[in-house]
């Protein structure tokens, strides 16, 4: 046989294998007598003993009977194989339902490979304190023994509920106790559950524009309509919400909005507040890199503000550690933990305790602020750095709008160039952008590109710079129609 | 303050913690001058550049205005600060969506205990050979470095897909390609993404009768209906199929049935292939612990047989490795690929890339292998014992039902007493057990509990058994009414 792992299977399974597919093909039709097990044993050059337990096995499977003294034939079941197609299999027509179509309509995958110059949302994982992480990780082993592999409950570990409540209450002036914090693998899992728990298909949310797609996506994915409200440089502008009546969630990025890096104005963040406490709506507030802020702290989260618990605050530790982690979090109102802890039981079950318990320690230990400040030094180095490259090399092309914080960089472009003409020369030397177009819902919105600068040494910044230049100095010469 | 973790914070960082709290208490009103900062360094002995950060920071955050020359205001948008309630703040009334109420409906979750006696579905972790995983995690961490902490691929990793592949080919009788292969979290996630991208809300599937109460709640969490198909020893009796005309999929646990054990004979496979291919329906195979098989081989899965694509098959590595581990698949019909591949992303991204690539590892090593072999023999002795030593000290109340596999065992009940006075009496004795009528949802079971044998030593067993006996013994003296 031809298939290579076939052989590191026991001579009795291959031949049990064997003649199930004889069988399966029809070479071996229902009611015809096997071989006598000593006779197919000298045939084949194997013992009896190989014979006899292949035979046992195909019995207890239903493909042969045995008759006390007369050998074995093909069972009258094989007459009820469903034939094998002849040729090409014809695949099964897929019937998705409604809902599987919309999720099929959003498309698109991550790719594993080393992050490409420029990629967004990709934190720098060389600096990682791996050797610190692997210790911990031990002592925690050592510790818990065998219950660190087991089962763990679906809300998340006390430990590391306790650590993300201090953690949010001293950094981000939340309000949260361990009692409120639902752990999970991602921020993304938040925008899940925030879509199927609190919303039903057709309801509407009102989301930034341009927005984050991964939460767009995930809310259309769920049925809901979302509504675009325009932003300026304070984040999304308040007045449009007054017209937004039956909106039941609004869904924000406030400390760095992605993709314009805008942060959400003290004065709005009281209006949206104001909204959904006479709305009776949700607000979601994605505070998914607000540890990176260049100039003085991160603003105050929306949610410690919110007095009349509508607050869903949502963070995560794949910008802050690694994406690799796969633990975020969200801080709940008390009236949705339950829901949300079911939702997310019925979802995929809990997060692993171990790698729960070790990052707990990781916290308590100050290591999480402490790789956190190390960052926010290397990443404001490299959003200036970036910022200046362009100006240098690409200064007719492109206008970088430097954020106050997180890893990427907004650019609006300021040449003859279209945004389109950008991504495909960009995407010809292998230099992964977003077009801002593509995060844009309705309104209007300057053209340019998103530009991740986190994820790249100072070197690779340049030469990723020096490339997108080049391409496009080449660009009119292959592509001038 | 009374707040531990506040004294953890530098001192311009507490200060501006204490004046956002005090105008957020509506003590500093809109409008009233700060001190000046060297009036307020002085009164509070602190230097004045702590005072100076302190009032940066909350003038950043728009809490305060700055009038050069004349000193510093509380900005008049702290007038507009919601109210704090009172005394005990009023908690939002929870607004669940109709789906969110359906997933409240399901309740329950697990909590973080070693595993009581008897618990159903929880592997012996003892014997996870947890140093060769240590050094094959080491050695993915050597080989791919800072990329094994990054984003990794939605639909999982190749190394891993095509090990998955291999195995279940080889050890399954699956027909499977990496390419058809979708990396996971658990089986869990699997039956909630099959009950999302498959069917609708209101939309029929059919269930065995007693039934993993986790796939039918994930399924009526997403609104499906859960048509209950009666079981005898051969598994779902295929002839009510028939009578199921609308239904759009069957959920199955072909090898060993939960929680009876029974496995579904090769006719009735062929006939839940034949309804499904003529109904255009979906197959669900959960082949959650078909490893630990303990007469000859498990039965080959249903998916091999099916020659018309309508079976998705569900694996997990929680049973045959640990729990904690968190990594499941789905072997796909292709044309389901990018459906379920898309909802996996939008539902939690992807799985932790450096576990993938370490089970990679471990399974073409041979340890997954040698690791079920080894526990095969394991959890069949511990089988054998618990059937024992049910007979002898409690023959008089369970009539165990051996399984011919996997991890649990139902007993039916033979005496005088009611499943809930044995539930009652057991749990008052901290043992965990599940009563076989929680698991059933319209036709008549006998009634009878569920027992894990599969996570417990000998000796663990022989004192559960015994706690059991002492429990049902004492019952009569407090309950006998």
């Amino acid at each position: 046989m031809a298939d290579p792992a076939h052989s590191a299977l026991p001579l009795h399974a291959r031949l049990q294998r064997g003649l199930r597919q004889l069988m399966l093909d029809g070479t071996l039709a229902a009611g015809r007598p096997l071989p006598a097990s000593r006779a197919l044993a000298q045939s084949l050059g194997v013992s009896r003993d190989t014979v006899e337990t292949a035979y046992s096995q195909l019995h207890a499977e239903g493909f042969i009977t045995r008759r006390v003294g007369s050998g074995s034939l093909v069972s009258e079941q094989v007459r009820r194989l469903p034939a094998r197609p002849a040729a090409k299999p014809q695949a099964a027509v897929p019937q998705l339902s409604r809902r599987g179509q919309a999720v099929l309509a959003q498309g698109g995958v991550r790719d594993f490979e080393p992050p490409q110059a420029f990629v967004a949302g990709v934190p720098e994982t060389r600096n990682f304190p791996l050797h610190t992480w692997e210790r911990l990780q031990r002592q925690v082993l050592k510790e818990y023994g065998h219950r660190a592999l087991l089962h763990s409950p679906a809300q998340g570990l006390l430990p590391l509920r306790q650590a993300i409540a201090d953690y949010v209450s001293l950094e981000r002036g939340a309000r949260a106790t361990p009692e409120q914090v639902l752990v999970l693998t991602s921020s993304q899992q938040a925008l899940s559950l925030c879509a199927q728990v609190l919303l039903d298909p057709g309801e509407q949310i009102l989301i930034e524009d341009p927005v984050y797609h991964g939460a767009r996506k995930a809310f259309e994915a769920a049925g809901l309509v979302c509504q675009p409200v325009p932003l300026d440089a304070d984040g999304m502008q308040v007045q449009h919400l007054a017209k937004a009546s039956s909106a039941r969630a609004v869904f924000l990025t406030p400390s760095h909005q992605y993709p314009t890096g805008a942060t959400l104005s003290l004065q709005r963040r009281l209006a949206v507040i104001a909204w959904a406490q006479q709305r009776q709506a949700w607000i979601i507030e994605d505070d998914y890199d607000s540890e990176f802020h260049y100039a003085g702290k991160p603003t105050a989260c929306v949610q410690g503000l919110d007095p009349h618990e509508r607050t869903i605050y949502i963070g995560t530790f794949s910008k802050s550690l690694f994406p690799g982690l796969r633990l975020g979090y969200m801080v709940l109102p008390p009236a949705l933990m339950v829901s949300m802890t079911v939702a997310r039981s019925l979802q995929d079950g809990h997060s692993a305790a171990l790698a729960q318990l070790t990052l707990a320690r990781f916290i308590e230990g100050g290591h999480l602020g402490a790789h956190i400040r190390t960052m926010r030094a290397v990443y404001a180095q490299r959003r200036d750095l970036l910022a200046q490259l362009l100006r240098t090399h690409l200064g007719h092309v492109l206008e970088p709008q430097v954020p106050a914080g997180g890893m990427q960089m907004a650019c609006h472009l300021c040449g003859p160039l279209s945004e389109t003409q950008l991504l495909t020369a960009a995407a010809r030397a292998g230099i992964a952008l977003i077009g801002l177009s593509s995060l844009c819902s309705g309104t209007a919105h300057p053209p340019g590109v998103l530009m991740g600068f986190a994820a790249h040494t100072p070197m690779e910044l340049e030469a990723g710079v020096q490339q997108l230049a080049r391409a496009l100095r080449t660009r009119p010469l292959s592509t001038n129609r």
